[in-house]
């Protein structure tokens, strides 16, 4: 909508007038017509029909006072213009200016020219609740809780977001300054320009088809699915996706998922939340054990078969073949393609996916593309899962919002995704570089692993001390890392999860150098 | 991200140099140094080194052929640039433009000057799968099921949206074409352009600070409501504040939410979805009745007070009085503050959430003040299911995606929303007239109801014919419409809803005129 002509419009806002009487005597709920008609926005829900005859200005300035008192109307926020308010509440603009007038003469108010008049500042007020300090947003939580290293709660990821630090070394995140926002504005004017109004409208739960066509596209493309965009469902991340499949098999009777180990802390947490046991199996150096597999007697196992979290295995090839005869004996795989994007010095490994297509429940997302902020995965499932996934999800809520879908599908399809994974695999290579000689030149003694591929990198350290204790230290430095145990239920080991990708080099150097000065000191 | 740029830079893609080596013995992982590195985008996961020594185009022919044969590269796909593409993978240029020349002879593929290679044709090639048609999406799902109207089932509003129809009189959307694409689009541009990095980021589950800020100002100048961003959880929409709500609930015990009787369809079935019963309350022309309430021995109940769906009943101030004594016997009330906005014949009415802070689930969207596609709203809880709910949101999808709660924060605070919310009401109340302007004409002997506000109206025809019947037939003729029995559960009277807001007035004109024809032939 042009912003000029609705300023220009602004100046011809008629008072309301009653619509056309309802047909029949007993159609009270649209019959109030002695009420006066409003076409206003609510402004502090006032209503003339509540003031004393002749007294409206006086009626006005109580009730703005009022809300200035009370907190409906902080500090710092602007009064309607004169004309606007006058005109919803069809009363003269002389009583809305004289109403001003005074609020400003006490004090609550000031006029700062054509800006229009403020609340300046909000002095109790007898008779009406006590004053309030204007609202303010606060940070999520305190920062580190007890316990956040050693024994990490469902807020854990939560808790160490908002810990401050000068340096996050974090997992998980792409060099996120590196965000194309010239591309996605770009993208995004495109589809408002071309956008039909029913677009607008509520949507299918499975996502646009859009950006489902350009999905299995781009999965066809890079990682070797051949799926029908039927298949499907555009989900919020690949957090979402476990959410729904957890659902979905326990209410299947499936009430296990066997996890790796070590594996994701957040994963485990995320099919334990909708009610599925998590039994360990261990990961290995050709990733999970398919034997350990076989003898927890799961159901189903969730995997990051192209860059194992957190050791950076690649499943190997004997243990894909283990797997297809697990899944030939009535197994299934969650496979969370997690980092697939990501590899600098090995050859690209094809999804499980694209070999079982009815035995896996796949999931990706562009949070390690182009920002998890985006909140969009996908999600594609053997036919017997479909219906019940589609169901959580328009349960969950409706399906994904259209527009960031549409400005993706155009992403997708105009390779700029592409361009952007191109360029943003030789920063994050050069990063993991610096990273890789940090740590050989800073802490000698400790293995690294993982490193051909992905966003972050593992680094143990056999002997030293305990890891949550260096993360706490580290923490206090100013320097935010994972600790290994987070992530590891049976295999203990002391270790750091770190990320490299988000970060410029030298933060990464003197990042590295604080954890080792902490891990020394602890030593 | 600049294209200009951008493409300058494609020219200088250098082959992948390996990393440095890992700094101990069992550092596997990120080992293997032997193998080709890669800084592409994983086209086809082709890998060199699978390819027999001096039968490289040979090699990538191959590849390529298969691709196109067994649906990854679909006709009208683009192949990646000579250039480029011979960069990834290590290869002289030539041998590259040797294989698109074997495709495009061979029919393949074809040429297109500046753009670019194309697929244009997928013959079936020897030893491959067998040719599949290029990937397209489908609708969602089979238009009209039978059934649809009489006994809807989880998928009845999606079956609904999808039915093919010249006219949709379907309730609950507003003007769409007035979607104020430039403002969003500005509102975008601003936030793109002073956003920091880390808010590319994973975010804090309740959402950004920037927009429950705004929420909470909104709401105390059009709502009433005083609360603390700290108290706003974003959603993507009441849908998902519903899910939210009832898991919570069934989770502390609370295994009954009753509701009103008629009353939504859509929000008993996410109700029940996620494990709550939902016996029925009957609405009267005050509302919903209390005493039936505390008869059901109900906990929870659900309400929309500001506009009863779908009678559009205004709930009166005695009712209000008894709700008050309810919740201080311990009930709790989950207040859709539904329509709240749209009002056109009655003064405005607080929000229950205003009176009663600690004894209602509050929950809103901008699916009827923008647009549904959008899927965001809010909620507000009594601090004792605060950090459930939180939780919930976490484990359902981390929280809404950042970009549109900024842009949403923005509209609200440059007086964006009010000023799109005046228009609509002035168009949004002219369609309303037209309806009930036709609906005298044309179906005499039937009653509106709820026609003071909102974006749609009921419309009861005592003694007609059943209102299942009624749509199903309209929907032969191309007009959708909503039985009111979907939204009944003891009190039957037939009916229908009809949304007016999103269609011009010729259209409203001719889909009752449509309705009326039905009715009178099924009388």
């Amino acid at each position: 909508m042009d912003r000029s002509k609705e300023r220009a419009s602004e100046g011809s806002i008629a008072p309301g007038t009653p619509g056309s009487e309802p047909t029949a005597p007993d159609s009270r709920p649209a019959a109030p017509d002695a009420e006066p008609g409003a076409s206003g926005s609510d402004f502090l829900q006032l209503d003339v029909g509540d003031a004393p005859p002749g007294g409206l200005a006086d009626w006005l300035t109580r009730r703005l006072r009022e809300a200035i008192a009370d907190g409906r109307l902080p500090v710092g926020s602007r009064l309607p213009p004169t004309r606007l308010l006058a005109g919803e509440l069809r009363l003269s603009r002389g009583v809305v200016i004289e109403a001003y007038r005074r609020l400003t003469e006490d004090g609550h108010a000031a006029g700062r020219g054509r800006h229009g008049t403020f609340v300046v500042a909000a002095p109790a007020v007898p008779g009406a609740p006590s004053g309030r300090a204007p609202a303010t947003a606060r940070p999520a939580r305190p920062a580190r809780p007890d316990g956040l290293f050693t024994t990490p709660g469902a807020d854990a990821f939560d808790a160490l977001r908002s810990a401050p630090a000068r340096i996050d070394l974090s997992p998980g995140l792409p060099d996120l300054a590196a965000f194309p926002r010239t591309a996605w504005l770009g993208a995004e004017r495109a589809v408002l320009g071309s956008l039909t109004a029913s677009a607008f409208g509520y949507g299918d739960p499975r996502g646009t088809p859009e950006l489902r066509l350009a999905l299995v596209r781009w999965l066809a493309r890079t990682r070797g699915i051949v799926a029908d965009p039927d298949e499907v469902i555009v989900v919020g991340g690949v957090a979402q996706a476990m959410g729904l499949v957890a659902q979905v098999l326990v209410g299947a009777g499936i009430g296990e998922v066997a996890v790796e180990d070590p594996g994701s802390l957040g994963a485990r947490q995320h099919f334990r939340y909708w009610g599925a046991a998590t039994p360990p199996v261990p990961v290995d150096a050709e990733g999970v054990r398919v034997d350990a597999l076989r003898a927890t007697g799961a159901r189903a196992v969730l995997l990051t078969p192209a860059h194992q979290f957190p050791t950076g295995v690649v499943l190997g090839g004997s243990r894909r073949r283990a797997l297809m005869d697990w899944v030939a004996d009535g197994g299934l795989i969650v496979e969370d393609d997690y980092d697939a994007e990501h590899r600098y010095d090995r050859p690209p490994v094809a999804a499980l996916r694209s070999m079982l297509s009815d035995g896996v429940c796949y999931m990706g997302s562009v949070s390690k593309l182009f920002a998890p902020a985006l909140r969009v995965g996908w999600l594609l499932a053997p036919a017997r899962y479909r219906e019940a996934l589609v169901d959580a999800k328009r349960f969950t809520d409706l399906g994904n919002a259209a527009l960031p879908q549409l400005v993706l599908a155009r992403l997708l399809e105009t390779g700029e995704m592409e361009r952007h994974l191109r360029q943003s695999r030789r920063r994050h290579r050069r990063r993991r570089d610096v990273m890789v000689e940090a740590i050989g030149a800073r802490l000698p003694g400790a293995v690294v692993h993982g490193a051909a591929a992905g966003l972050h990198l593992t680094v143990t350290f056999d002997g030293g001390p305990d890891d949550a204790a260096v993360a706490a230290a580290a923490l206090e430095r100013g320097v935010k890392v994972q600790p290994l145990s987070w992530h590891s239920i049976r295999q203990r080991r002391p270790g750091l999860v770190l990320g490299y990708a988000a970060l410029p080099a030298s933060d990464i150097a003197e990042g590295v150098a604080t954890v080792a000065e902490v891990i020394r000191e602890l030593s």
